[in-house]
């Protein structure tokens, strides 16, 4: 992993904010500028160099992870810590100190803390996004590690339809996948793993439960794997026993949207287009109305990243984008169907990183 | 569970903190106060009721759980939508509308947001802990349901221990552990289990990796379920093979320590007593060092909750309070030990709600 490219990057975007101290707080934004994957750390990012601020449990696993930055282990917390820093440095960080925050990562009960800690000489500034808007773009060594995890992800999917029979719980499902997902090398899962059989298909978060598996329905099955770091996410939904032809057409309308969608990935289009070519094509199909989350979202070492596929969106795609494409309709208290791919942005179209068949498997 | 007598315990602690109005965005607090699971929502609490902001993807979630507020499906991402209800609502809510926030549990960038969606009548209080005060003290329902999740971590660590070979990886005998606790209907793990073997032991939050259980060491095993909503956690530490006399003589130390802070449990005792208690024998086989965290925490609908159990904290303990009981020495590169009980503090005592036995285990 490039952590010198990237932590240029993040100094030349405190530059153009005008600050003189970007204080990480967001811990994936900490892992991709430094490699450090515990559960407690600040970063402070100054033009004179970086330092990772944790405590003495992680003193071993900063020494083993951290690349191109200082480690100070402290024995407060590491906000603390690194409001201490900043005050013994005041001087050499430049006249006025402006440190900029990460707004939507820090608690206003933390930033009242940070406050007192810090003399009236530093302005804390309340900056949205400026990681995130490099880590839209993966890096090949990024894109490289999200096919594998979805490769994966697509692997699993083939021992999980083994197992989905009817009577068998939904619980019992999503753990041998959750078994097997570790025996295959996954850190963990990227999210709770969806398996919502029969009515509960209508639950687009409906993660899975004590519920058997019916005897007809379909199936919604959402999940996916961390490896090295980064994360999957693919959704297929199958029929158990024979589908009903309301329920055939409503899976053909998702695929043919998905399929679409997925098509009209390309640099320039803007995500809201990616949205609108989903969308469109349900509402054609009198289905609009229940397709009522947005079509995708980019995934990388987190599972919902910038940027948002939804209506309205302006951010116009470009290689290196990495997002899924998972337009669903929910029948309340009938059924629901959700079909979702992981796809990378290429120079010219995308490349699906979950290769699984998309016709309707009739279990 | 009861949750009118919950709600009507937070709009007492309204009321004493001077605020017409408390918007919660933690969603355990949300849970706890009316049932809702879903992982996007606003509570709003004023006096004359509450009301659940949430969007489209939980409606049936909703109406299946939620129980004595009113639900609000909204179009735009709940926080938002209570701002709307809050300016609808501005002349019933009393001059001034001193509407409180979770300072802990909302980021800078929603106070913002939130303070922008709001007319000038409006005042942001940050307010801490409003909620947590309360969830401290568990009633009966609640033990009932965090004794079963104990009850079946102690049985899940009988088929874990069978698992645990020289050359297995860590990642295979914690996603086994993890496949028995689903089967056995537990929601999800209530933190990422640690398997640590070897040297390994040493980091004090060591997850399940692809390395191998080593021949002959120590095995820390740190896990937990969550089962009808609350958190288990119990940590053993076994031997792979014999253990030398000075890795025995440390875990004695840690077994005596920990054993001496749960006969401390008692009403009117502090918390940062029972740390002492730990911490004090551990000092006097100088060992002190090496125990470089503090002795529990709290456990409920999370993992983390208040009290903390640490040196120099006041809080003291009452009958209904749950928290851990779990010294540890680290000794980095060679080995580590940390034996964890989750205790409920009784009228008289405490109720050890691991019963799994703590002499050294060695296979």
């Amino acid at each position: 992993m490039n952590y010198k490219g990237r932590l240029g990057r993040a100094i030349t975007a405190l530059d153009a904010g005008h600050a003189s101290v970007l204080l990480v707080t967001h811990l994936p934004n900490i892992r991709y500028l430094c490699g450090f994957s515990g559960s407690a750390g600040v970063l402070v990012i100054a033009k004179q160099g970086a330092v990772l601020f944790t405590d003495g449990r992680y003193r071993q696993q900063a020494r083993d992870e951290v690349k191109g930055v200082r480690v100070s282990i402290g024995r407060k917390a590491a906000l603390l810590t690194a409001a201490e820093w900043l005050q013994h440095h005041a001087s050499k960080l430049g006249s006025g100190s402006r440190i900029g925050i990460e707004a939507a990562h820090m608690s206003v009960a933390d930033r009242n803390r940070l406050a007192k800690a810090l003399s009236r000489g530093f302005k804390l500034i309340a900056t949205v996004g400026v990681l995130e808007r490099i880590r839209v773009i993966k890096d090949s060594d990024e894109i490289g590690r999200i096919r594998k995890a979805c490769h994966l992800g697509a692997e699993l999917f083939q021992g999980l339809i083994k197992a989905l029979r009817p009577g068998v719980s939904e619980a019992q499902v999503a753990g041998g996948l959750e078994f097997a997902a570790r025996k295959a090398g996954a850190e963990q899962m990227s999210f709770p793993t969806i398996i919502a059989g029969g009515t509960r298909s209508a639950l687009p978060h409906g993660r899975a439960s004590g519920n058997p598996i019916p005897r007809r329905g379909f199936v919604v099955c959402d999940f996916g794997v961390i490896l090295a770091g980064y994360c999957s996410d693919m959704t297929r939904t199958v029929h158990v026993g024979l589908a009903a032809t309301a329920a055939r057409e409503a899976y053909e309308a998702v695929q043919e949207a998905q399929q679409a969608a997925v098509e009209a990935v390309r640099p320039g289009v803007t995500v809201g287009e990616i949205d609108g070519t989903a969308r469109k094509l349900l509402q054609n199909k009198r289905l609009g109305k229940f397709f009522t989350h947005s079509t995708g979202h980019g995934v990388g070492l987190e599972i919902h990243e910038a940027p948002r596929v939804a209506a309205g969106q302006k951010e116009v795609l470009q290689p290196g984008m990495v997002i899924t494409i998972e337009p669903g309709i929910y029948m309340p208290g009938k059924w629901g169907v959700r079909i979702e791919d992981t796809v990378v942005v290429t120079e010219t179209g995308c490349e699906i990183l979950t290769p699984c068949p998309k016709n309707l498997l009739t279990l």
